[in-house]
């Protein structure tokens, strides 16, 4: 009698150009919507009001660039990090068309890296994930590597390949939605009066306010995306009994806090990289920055791109992120890099 | 000046052949599926995505059929329940009709048993339950008994009736939802490829995964049904400082954890019996395990019947529910006995 | 380098006569409907059933009125509140057009008080808040009042303006829906058979039931409005770790609590006034009862109104609000006063 229930896949399981057909589709609706702004302090206007987006250029007011990111990945979590010791890194994320209210997604993901490591007891996988649309039509794209157990240790080690991988995505390569015209932006509905032109390179900005968090948000919203990774829900799996908050709910928390400050940063069109610096436990009290790194002009009307480091932080001081070995420091939860639109 | 509150009903105020029509029909959308998946970790593709459940024949994915359940439940209570000392079962459940977005629900009892408990305080009342639609069509019915308290003691017992009850609902009285097709099933989408030949009358199935419950996941999940029975919200209500935790939250959650195994056991569409073995309170770590009790062949293309008992524990070992005097040992939760539609 | 984050208005920054267009207009769907059940026990039938509102002659079951309420007083709180010391008093509130799903909602504020307190530090500010939905009709509006810090002390104080407010919305200025008809209504779906005759002036409801408060409740509650006011979110805000409730929190669970013998006021349409008695916090157990205060005839079929006292009390007796000094007792949280629409 076959085993019904599904162990994951260990590291010698996967292979170059292996195709991984995720599980789960799902239909999106203004439920999910409502939840997402429940959850997190969202307040971006063009993903709380149909209107506002429609004086965007948008059909409507599409589900929440990170929502429809967190439902991507969720879908790859029982073929890809069940067995996962460590979630290492992000590269080359793309959204490439927002998602609406009635859209159905799908994950896929390519193996396109594996690099044992030298213990022989694990070993680093990379993936190219894609989130697929009714249509077939991708709505976002990004490389997540992760260092997964070996169940068999007698099992060769595969040819090394690791991928090369953008440190950032080039700006001219961030998709725009199609219309999207922020020329007649209404700051005022909008919340803050800064455009991109305001903003200079290196500016730190302080997003002020704090969030502590519940053990039953974390599970809502984790649920919401049908990841069941077991480590964020089952308090005795772990010896000292805390559950892990998954760490895109740390990077939606953030995100919304950083509303406060950078109201106008819409949409999120790009993920360079992150690092989930330090696990996070419910009862911790998340604050959050900013870093300007880079702006970069667009080819639709009005509208620029800004790319931005976001950190989360538990009590870490603001501008400060590692130690002088180069290590996290403690207070550190999400070092995050990507690209937002904003009107220029 | 009448007194303006509910009291509830006592035994002595149930007569045989009364039908209590119950209050606050409720008009559901993709709200309440949202909620679904952010409270369980609910994953059956077939009520995650509008496009599986077209390729199974059916308009759209419906209410989840336990979110049908608690809805119609959840009505009775100020009728039914509100002075009840113990749910002691179901039998004779059916689902008629799948619940789509934009569906309005009602729920209808009729009393087909009265008998006094030998105690002169208490007695059993047996209600036959329908869930009706906004077209007055049945979406689901069932039969539930409860022990519930007399207020005058001196009322006369009324004639003992008993109604006889099927042990199980006979599998050629199941209804399949019109159009239901499952030969063309993705098994890849559906997230596991076990169809009902794959399983065995007897196998025993551990689900593996935990959640523990938090006290604001249960009461968002309760009211959200409309049950406002107290004793699930008001930590003052018991000596014990505790609140009872709705015996459908952990219905529901049982059989969502149930997918890790029975991905493919879409459709819920009998309940031959259950039982609540012990109360379950906040902080319990719920776990699942299922044994196969039957299979029986439908009338629609690639559609079989599988029949499970679900098991939700605290702390109870796998395959074991009871002890030698025949109750329910401390660990176990719910003991269900249900139908399923999976692919044959 | 211009500062990018909202520190909020301070009491020297506010004229007579301003008007504050608010941020971040927001889109409704059945996903705010149903969470807002989710959140509270909230059960009267034209909320809850479309076919149960179109048999009252609305086209659909509207959004709640009190969600509607907080939608509009959320995106006050960064111009308005987000130095306030508290809040005061609300008056002449009166909601004009029920909200429906789809509807996007907007919220402008007027300063038409403004008085600075003796101590030189703080001052009373004045606004008369109105919600717009997308066709930029009036929803609702509202008196509120509030005392704020100065930031610069030797601002001088500026000419004292305190508005004349009504004591109680005059019933004859009250808003009917188009079409609302009661007389058809079903009190059997409504749950209870009290329609106004049968409630004295002076008769006072105990509710009954309670509901001990939760923080992701309450967190989960404010976000959805949008209220991001740092007091309800972050636990190391305040000296003692305490997360403050928002008010509104509280005036919603006592509401819905108030179902339980007033299951027929179905429509908040008057709001005469209010005051948050004590602050509350996660672990209270909020308890209501309701005093009828006046009764009125509208030009509606069917429709009457009826004036209202709602308190929510943490451990008061049913009936008592103040102590001999006139100050509220530590166990009441809030005291309000309002209009509703019931079968006359």
């Amino acid at each position: 009698m076959m085993a019904k229930t599904n162990p994951g896949r260990f590291f010698e399981d996967y292979r170059i150009g292996q195709v991984l057909t995720h599980a789960v589709p799902r239909t999106v609706s203004g439920g999910e919507r409502a939840l997402y702004h429940a959850l997190y302090p969202a307040r971006h206007a063009l993903y709380s009001s149909d209107e506002f987006a429609r004086a965007c250029g948008l059909a409507a007011s599409p589900l929440d660039d990170l929502a429809a990111f967190h439902i991507v990945f969720g879908k790859t979590v029982p073929d890809v990090s069940l067995n996962a010791v460590a979630n290492l890194g992000y590269a080359e994320g793309r959204w490439l068309r927002p998602v609406m209210a009635g859209d159905t997604l799908n994950s896929v993901s390519e193996v396109i890296g594996l690099k044992e490591n030298s213990n022989g007891k694990t070993g680093v996988v990379y993936v190219r994930t894609r989130g697929l649309n009714q249509r077939g039509e991708t709505v976002m794209e990004y490389v997540r590597w992760v260092m997964v157990r070996k169940n068999n240790l007698d099992a060769p080690a595969p040819e090394a390949v690791v991928p090369e991988l953008a440190k950032v995505v080039a700006p001219e390569t961030l998709a725009i939605p199609p219309g999207l015209d922020f020329s007649a932006y209404d700051f005022t509905l909008a919340g803050e009066p800064h455009r991109m032109a305001d903003y200079e390179i290196g500016e730190v900005i302080d997003h002020v306010d704090g969030v502590t968090i519940e053990e039953a948000e974390h599970m809502i919203a984790t649920r919401l995306w049908q990841n069941t990774a077991k480590v964020h829900f089952d308090a005795t799996f772990r010896d000292d009994g805390k559950r892990l908050i998954y760490g895109g709910h740390v990077i939606s928390m953030a995100r919304a806090l950083s509303f406060n400050g950078l109201a106008n940063a819409q949409m999120i069109v790009g993920l360079n990289g992150g690092a989930h610096a330090n696990p996070c436990f419910a009862g911790t009290t998340v604050k959050a920055w900013s870093e300007v790194l880079d702006k970069a002009e667009t080819s639709a009307p009005g509208v620029g791109a800004i790319r931005l480091r976001l950190v989360a932080t538990s009590d870490a001081s603001v501008g400060k992120l590692k130690d002088e070995t180069g290590r996290y420091l403690p207070g550190v939860l999400l070092d995050l890099d990507y690209w937002a639109l904003i009107p220029a």
